[in-house]
């Protein structure tokens, strides 16, 4: 039984998803790709040999769909989701859930237990090097965690980006991978930057603090302009050794009195296989077999929590600030 | 479309292969698994929810299977791959077609054009280091290329492994990627090795001169008995720097006043990737897209050539000795 | 012309530096060496051909002695200091000047400009790491820093350490450093510390912030009780780039399925070269020759400044803290 | 007690040795620098405070000399450490002895006992790599080693440079360090090289196998138009492991979506701390101390007896050749 996805969205991520599910997802293929902007829909569509639509909801109704996966603009994921879920069609939705914590709480109230049918797009939790992290920690190899740095840059901002959207959009996954490394739910957080860089007119980068409820301390460096590449790093200080990620180029190269590997431009080699294994485990439980580590929405809704906090704190002069996951049906 | 595999071989090998087709391998199924051993055969079915039979020129014949990969010991290799050609169906046959070059010669000069169907287990052609290292020198980074060392090291031989299976078993892989990545075939080699090691009754580590026919030097190392883990490096040095592969592990460790990165114990990890995207290409292929640099039944008869160019040298004390590919029918 | 160097204290850092002098520092040898302690005074002269005395004082007022290194307990600094400047002998003193800040302080307003005559031992400004990193900032490669991280991990604390004693005498080293690489005096602090670790019973870790003049935000983080090893890393970002130390192994080793390189038990290897830099630049320094980056006591002050602040923040709940460094006669 | 050193040749070697005793070597002074080239002695001198001359042998019969230093002409070698020896004054000379092994032998022959007074410039015995690598070995941390491969690169080769050359003048470094780390003699040698560069009108790169008489084999490739970087490598594989050089870079940079770390132009950063290693225990060994690995004049004839027997591989199709160190009284 081959399922057949849907794909709303053909931006970069929609496109790279249609791609990766079409080429490398095995149980799965794409049948329908929407988008408004018709023309961009019927490129990504072409690709994967699906048929474009210009409807989203059209498609999610569809008899050709049998799960959807939602990668258009944040504003229009809650209304999808909740079009999914009155489908009775499962949803890998891209983070967030919604633009606001307070909607995405609303969101998660309506649905009920049928948010089960949702899951959300932390892809990291797939990515081998933090699976492997992950596996190490569990080892005991370096000892209970103390400390975690995470940090994450990138060479440009997207158009727009904020001090606030470069939270809620990027550092949100590390704000979700330090707890699910760890275990352990963040707890409080502080917010902090230097003097603003020439490329930004936000803060950029930042370092916000963590504390998680084990008792660990960790720093979250986000800097979206740094330049240099595409860089993902994370280290799990603990109490006898430390573990880290480690750049996964393949190659190395020397010349011009230097020796080096390279960085992607963006996010998308460094995680290509994340994606894929996300993809793949989504599709896999949705036929009864392992999801492995994926988020849900309820997941995405803490993440969200952890964000909203650290934006208080950024507009408090820093200030220690507790983490409110609001209460939502499903989880009561 | 879904392409229904037969796998032949439940070894070690066998095993993995079907597990990869059934778990990663977009547009491809494991349908049917045979092995002698018809316990074996279950036990790697029932691992992918396929059925076992003990008879593999049934699995060839059955309707259920409509391409097939051989991974069985190497001297049923040829019988299989006939029955397979002759069933009209599609086969990836692990390395070697056959254990002799004669034997290999002969097969192919049966099948004539036929042979288009059969496509050799190569599957470094695959790993994304090798991928990567290839597209480094095409870009032209480095120059072009005069000298290639190739390095295989694992941590024990197989039982029964001589100074000759060294070569055609372990060193083949070197000898085809080394050629697949200069793009240019292997001339002459010469054939050298330290005094014995206390582990094996053999002669290894091994070290191989090639040279190709662009006059590029290569040293092949191979060291089957190396003990501290399984590790593939290959540098290729050009007229202006040099491109290495880079051990693919993901995350570093700090522990017990040492810094380190792991190795695998053989090399199923090194090459997961590299056999997913194989048979991902070859299923690919099937179905009219792009099989990539899937190896050809003809490049593993020039593989064994180069292998038996190798024995030869070895055998009259490290003599460079030309490389001759018997002319078949299929390339006359 | 050869320096007559004596050297007040046989612990482990007056060995070593008297090892120094006298194997490495062209134009010194040392010819007294003091300590209480006579037993282990003579073994230290022993070793380097010197002759040892119970009496710092009576070494600092020998006309054997041209010019003397302080390596004894911190307590005794500020007197020998002031002995040695009284005989108009110049002085390399081990941080700290004094164990507190106001002893410093009204140490040096004693001295006024006779305090030319002392210097204070921040070696990291000899490491080969940390200038060749700041010869990196200065040539522009990374752009105009904006964040810096600092990363001290010790194998083990000394026997009465405290959350105070990991600042004024480990930390330090990072507050001198931090400010002496963006050329940019630290203003402010704050601390913070994840729970406590089974190995010790005071804060350690530690995580401080620093901000600079120049708006740069550091994170200082000192674990005295990482276990793996004696581990110094540091990360300069810039706008366009990042520059980093490297472990200064040189040579790595590939066993039981690792592969990797070795730390220190302690700071002697990792900074081996940093000591014999500054010894050597203190000695020219003292024929009229380049002493190069070579710390002063005013120096020293301002980083028992920086880590009062340090210290004050850690007793008010992480709070952001000004550094206050005290007017003195010398720099009035 | 200071050693004063004349310098002979006001060269790149012959400046850098001069700069290196007279800054960092303990118990040393440079009194004498010649060249017949007045100016360019003059300028060396000065940088060092020392008196330059044009007349080298008037430099060894000064009084103001106690110990010399030769780094002229490879051709004014045997000259000028005969005329040192008579002079009853230790010299260290930078390799060759002489430019041929049959005019070194007989410098030797002539010498007989008093040879012990001349050193031969083998640095690499000094730098820090190669003495951990050794190290390493002996601690048995990879078991009994079985292969070598040693790597030396360059920018480019001087003018005049030939085949032959950059075997008596480069790869004798590689040559002396195999036999030195193994602790075994080199016995016999087989030449190779693949097509020529452009950049170079002669063999480069070349890549030479020696056996040692411990039944090793090793691989030494040498190339001088490499063009990336002065690099340097070697690894040594043992039966249970392997352990290599690492590169000594201090710091690593990410840039231009890049990470790296940085080659040296030439060879004199690479091996500065081997220069001064050397020269400090050189100068020790005059005041009765440890002279560490110093090479002696025979090591240096062994080494030619090697680079010989390489050069007749060369002109005899890559024949593996015997070496024969001719016997000399001295070692009779």
């Amino acid at each position: 039984m081959v399922v057949r996805v849907g794909i709303v969205g053909a931006g970069i991520m929609g496109a790279d998803h249609a791609l990766t599910v079409q080429r490398f997802v095995s149980g799965a293929e794409v049948s329908l790709l929407a988008d408004p902007d018709l023309q961009r829909a019927g490129a990504a569509a072409q690709a994967v040999g699906a048929r474009a639509v210009d409807d989203p909801f059209g498609l999610v109704a569809s008899d050709e769909v049998d799960a959807v996966v939602v990668a258009s603009p944040d504003a229009t994921h809650p209304a999808l989701v909740r079009a999914c879920v009155e489908a009775g069609k499962p949803v890998l939705c891209e983070k967030p859930l919604s633009p606001t914590l307070a909607d995405s709480a609303a969101l998660l109230d309506d649905l009920g237990e049928r948010a089960s049918l949702v899951s959300l797009g932390f892809m990291r939790r797939f990515d081998p090097g933090y699976t492997d992290l992950r596996a190490t920690l569990a080892a005991g190899t370096v000892g209970a965690p103390v400390l975690v740095h995470s940090t994450g840059r990138g060479v440009s901002s997207a158009p727009g980006a904020t001090s606030e959207s470069a939270v809620t959009n990027s550092a949100v996954h590390d704000l979700d991978i330090v707890a699910w490394l760890l275990g352990s739910p963040v707890t409080e957080v502080s917010w902090h930057a230097p003097r603003q860089t020439l490329a930004a007119a936000f803060a950029d980068p930042q370092l916000v603090l963590l504390r998680t409820a084990d008792g660990v301390l960790s720093t979250v460096e986000m800097f979206l302009n740094a330049r240099y590449g595409y860089d993902v790093r994370c280290e799990v200080v603990g109490e006898s050794g430390t573990a880290s990620l480690r750049e996964p180029a393949r190659t190395e190269v020397d010349t011009a009195l230097a020796h080096g590997h390279a960085y992607g431009a963006d996010w998308r080699p460094r995680f290509a296989d994340a994606y894929r294994l996300e993809l793949q485990a989504w599709v896999d439980g949705l036929g009864g077999g392992d999801a492995g580590p994926l988020a849900s929405a309820h997941d995405g809704l803490v993440a969200s929590a952890v964000a909203d906090a650290v934006i208080t704190s950024m507009h408090t002069g820093g200030a220690w600030t507790p983490v409110q996951v609001p209460a939502v049906g499903s989880v009561a």
